[in-house]
């Protein structure tokens, strides 16, 4: 089974997954999961995909409002347009960990930007720029374009896990009509799949048919408690595996655990600061809980051979 | 093909559904449908199964808030468990007749009632309360039990759909949750194809796990425009195939209708008093725009040889 997983390292992390399979999967076991049950559930940022040094949807948003800055100079004093416009990294990357300690004043005031953008958009036309500015837009910082971002080992897994005819869901905070756009060439997660943060939508009529419009208004955030919520309205089952990297995850993975043996929590560590990143901001309790309750910490640095 | 519906009359509607199928999996034709966007609605109440006197779930609850005035008389003058406690089906059939001609004043005092039972239960309890009493309760009129009220010609035509790559999904004003406690029993569609409206819910944690509660706060009403809205939010595709009867499923029939050919929008006509009920109230609009527009008409009398 191990062939299928060329990316990971043999040791603990990878026993791990192949033990938890084959106690699933095994109809002679008692742990086994029926088909439809078979349920994991991958957050993006961060688990998926590279989360830095900015969030990659984070730098297509702020494309967007320096656009707005460029043909609106007032803007250029009023955050969040501000910080879009000066590239102001560091207040950004500062609200999202504010965020996850607790203070949610500057994610607000991003917050207002980003629903600002997205009021009248017909859902396709968000889902269109997204897959092109993927395709075509590079990583700051790493060699690479954003599609390319994508972690080969949790690429692998997903594939294992289909081969076991597990059934993957995206579940992120980050914008679900954004994700839909890419996620099925890049994950080849289909569309019904993607779970995430959402505006409200209304429909339009018009002579020639009728359309999906986003309108400026928050509805979902795929988030924290916010992840087993959406799991419920949209799965309706119990996880049997998670897959996370902060602490904007712990509810998710605490969600799968509560289903009972088996299940499988895996929590990524980035510890790589030659091929990656090398963090642990806003994923500090997820790492307490980790140890605490013996979720599996995937090493980057140690249990992957190759990371893009 | 046609042995695949043998419920259905020989005649234009099964006609236009043999047709129909043809054009959509034929590689050769223009019109072939790739299988991931063989994605087909389906209204429950009225559609799938009898919605009259009352509708099934409205039974459910109404026992429920009898059950309350039972143990507290004060509830016995306030509505809706005035209504429940008397049988007073008039006032609860009304509500319902009224909010598909636009006054909703006592669909809201109904849900009113309907939310406070909501509070703190269990997503799993509403589920297996809702298995429990379609399997033991019986229909007030017709001599069947909630179970068998399933219409034999569209649970052939669902299986027919699948054996064309469909995918078939619940897109009802009913409650989801309830629904989910049978929707595979009663139609073989999985969970997280049943979209309905739903309450807000809560996370929880306790000693031993996690839960999801349902909260004593509407969350999304899925009738009217609310239908195509649940669907890109839930499949993020346009259905190439819908099927509703009332007014409420007008615009899920538009949306389908939107993505242009081929697309099949079937309205159930509900015209048999000797085997079910003959009724247009509420669907008023929907049947003259399917005149309008060409949407096909099953006539329960002529197009079905059973019902039940």
């Amino acid at each position: 089974m191990s062939n299928h997983l060329p990316s990971w390292n043999d040791g603990k992390t990878k026993e791990s997954i192949l033990k938890y399979l084959d106690l699933v999967t095994d109809p002679n076991q008692a742990t086994f999961v029926p088909i439809e049950d078979r349920i994991a559930v991958f957050d993006n940022d961060g688990t998926l995909w590279c989360e830095k040094p900015m969030y990659i949807q984070l730098d297509y948003i702020l494309r967007q409002l320096a656009g707005q800055a460029q043909s609106n100079p007032e803007l250029r004093t009023r955050q969040p347009w501000q910080a879009a416009w000066k590239k102001d990294f560091a207040w950004l990357g500062s609200a999202i960990t504010k965020h996850y300690q607790g203070d949610d004043s500057d994610l607000k005031v991003l917050l207002g930007g980003v629903l600002a953008l997205a009021n009248d958009q017909p859902v396709e036309r968000i889902e269109a720029a997204a897959k092109k500015f993927v395709e075509n837009e590079r990583h700051p910082e790493l060699a690479l374009s954003y599609q390319d971002c994508v972690y080969k080992p949790m690429f692998e897994l997903l594939r294992f896990l289909e081969a076991n005819d597990f059934t993957n869901y995206i579940v992120s905070g980050g914008g679900r009509d954004f994700m839909r756009g890419f996620a099925q060439d890049l994950y080849s997660i289909p569309r019904e799949r993607v779970i995430g943060s959402t505006v409200a939508y209304r429909f339009v009529e018009s002579e020639n048919g009728a359309d999906i419009l986003q309108k400026a208004e928050l509805d979902v955030i795929d988030d924290g408690p916010g992840k087993p919520i959406q799991i419920w309205h949209v799965i309706g089952r119990r996880p049997i595996l998670a897959a996370g990297n902060s602490n904007g995850d712990i509810e998710m993975l605490k969600f799968t655990q509560s289903r009972g043996e088996p299940y499988l929590n895996l929590l990524l560590l980035h510890d790589d600061t030659e091929r990656e990143y090398a963090y642990q901001k806003g994923a500090e309790k997820a790492l307490n809980l980790a140890a605490e309750r013996d979720w599996q910490v995937i090493s980057m640095k140690d249990d992957w051979n190759i990371i893009f």
